[in-house]
């Protein structure tokens, strides 16, 4: 069984994840440019919470690309990986309904912190079902960036109850660590198909 | 005509539906963590319903795996096997509203029980379609998760009359029983193709 | 360039149409089974609509089978058949809400019909771009089924000022007509390919 | 990595985008044609904006054809350009609600000139990804489409706060500019390919 069923139900998935995010985009009340105003911060989170998206898909893309069979406990580690993603849209429309609030920013870093676990747990698995030699643990290295990031993500939800904003510019700064370019899994699978 | 459209078909219509089951997880109203709490059951009627729709989603996978030509009626099987799953988020709504209550809980059983009396009825077009020595019919073997379903759905549906938590506890043996693995149409395709 | 693109792309806008229907099937205000009473029409009418689109999906799926190519034009009176079938949900939301009602049977209705005329245009422009010897056209053939549905249209469009379950029955004529097995592009493909 | 998974994740964004459009089509309220009445302006700006994504997809069908891979900043920007097609949805329902009213009609132009921004950028990246002799370019030529729109959006942009009808007919404009056919990239390709 190869990845191609796979892919494109996950792309499936996260499609539409980022798409209903902008249905909490309301369309203003009233007609003038004061009626965006309200809609400042449910904007602000939505691009954050595309950003993060479109991170994951990215990654998702490439990790796929280091897998050669689906199996599965790869099936359920992916469809355990969506299930967080599919909670982004609602926890990134009450941060953007209340922003600065201790309780919606910490339960969005909350969800940021369980979609990175099961990304990580879908990372495994793979990694797992290829054995020894497995192209994808080559690839993934150290991995520096999926061991900070569950940090900062406690940390986020830690300083939500207390500094809400630092919260957010803790999630904005794991976005922008995994938003510079890693080639690690292009590289890899370079080198391992040359 | 191959399986490849309609996977895609079927693929798109499950990412949809496993999706706007999500759109009735409200944002919350109020900005502490106390507003969270009357999501609660709305939150494991969610969960509950996506690992429904996962497992479907990996039988289905698997099952058209086993079926080499789409006929006529595999096309209708199908469209009324998608029809039953696009019900899935409004009786999930309804019980996530209304828990431990005879009539959501009755209903919520009886469209998985539709569910998967389409889901078999594809499968024996599929099967007939393949005509003797179905490599579809041996994958499946006695079938009797497929057999024993049904059996739970009608004790479930029943007890919702009395005891609804009961009749959840039921749906929920149903999806424990499906999600341990079976490895019988990978096993069977293996051998088939070897 | 070929046909996959563009499957693609209108299986994915046909599978949200056919999903985003039920969404008007609202979660019932209630927690008695009398509380279904009131979608029973909205239900019904989600059934025809969804047994449409399952229609349309499965002829479009022939019909591109039957095209090697496409052209700008294709590309357009795809989209142009997609537009149209875009306006089920609305159509079939308003009809359900007031079934039995002269304005929502015709505009229904009119819908329908204009579906239709968008689907022969889309096999025209693709019968026109294949040439003489067109293998659509063969596959078409007396194209029975597409003369006579726009005249049933029309009878309902009309009825519906007066009798809107005659309209209504005149539809579901339609749909059961389509719902018969049609085996000429089949056919005629495998003879082509032969 | 191949250009299939983003075409296939784009497909799946676009399509929702251009289905999401039409849930601001409500149902109308009332049972006779009267209640159609209130619609109209909505009708008419989803079929602009109908038209508008559907002419993006088809470009972007073709410029996906005359790229031969997919690097990080490629995804990237086909993201970024999505992040603005995502708009459309909101910018139209708004100015659907509130035809010929100034900010609104500004606000819709400032969003089809970011995604036409987008576009560009996209069209820049893949070419730069190209190196010299990249076919994209040639298939581009001079691109005086790409070039005179953006200008028209400003041009509809400052007229939406004097004469928002205007603003709305310049926009109009632009989408007829791109419906009428262009077979440059389709041209430079079958040359490539000869």
């Amino acid at each position: 069984m190869n990845t191609s069923r796979l892919e494109a139900f996950s792309d499936g998935v996260i499609a539409i994840i980022i798409t209903i995010m902008v249905l909490e985009l309301k369309v203003p009340r009233g007609e003038t440019f004061g009626a965006l105003l309200p809609l400042i911060p449910v904007f602000l989170s939505y691009v954050l919470s595309f950003i993060y998206v479109g991170i994951y898909w990215n990654n998702h893309h490439h990790m796929l690309h280091a897998c050669e069979q689906v199996t599965g406990p790869i099936l359920w580690a992916n469809l355990y990986f969506l299930f967080w993603l599919s909670l982004f849209p609602v926890t990134t429309a009450w941060v953007g309904e209340n922003h600065a609030v201790a309780a919606p920013s910490a339960l969005y870093g909350a969800v940021l912190l369980m979609a990175a676990i099961a990304y990580w747990i879908l990372q495994q698995v793979i990694i797992g079902s290829q054995g020894e030699g497995s192209v994808l643990r080559r690839a993934v290295g150290s991995d520096w960036k999926g061991k900070i990031s569950p940090a900062l993500y406690v940390a986020g939800i830690a300083a939500a109850f207390w500094f809400p904003w630092l919260a957010q510019a803790l999630y904005l700064l794991v976005a922008v660590l995994w938003f510079i370019p890693d080639r690690r899994i292009e590289n890899t699978l370079v080198q391992h198909k040359a």
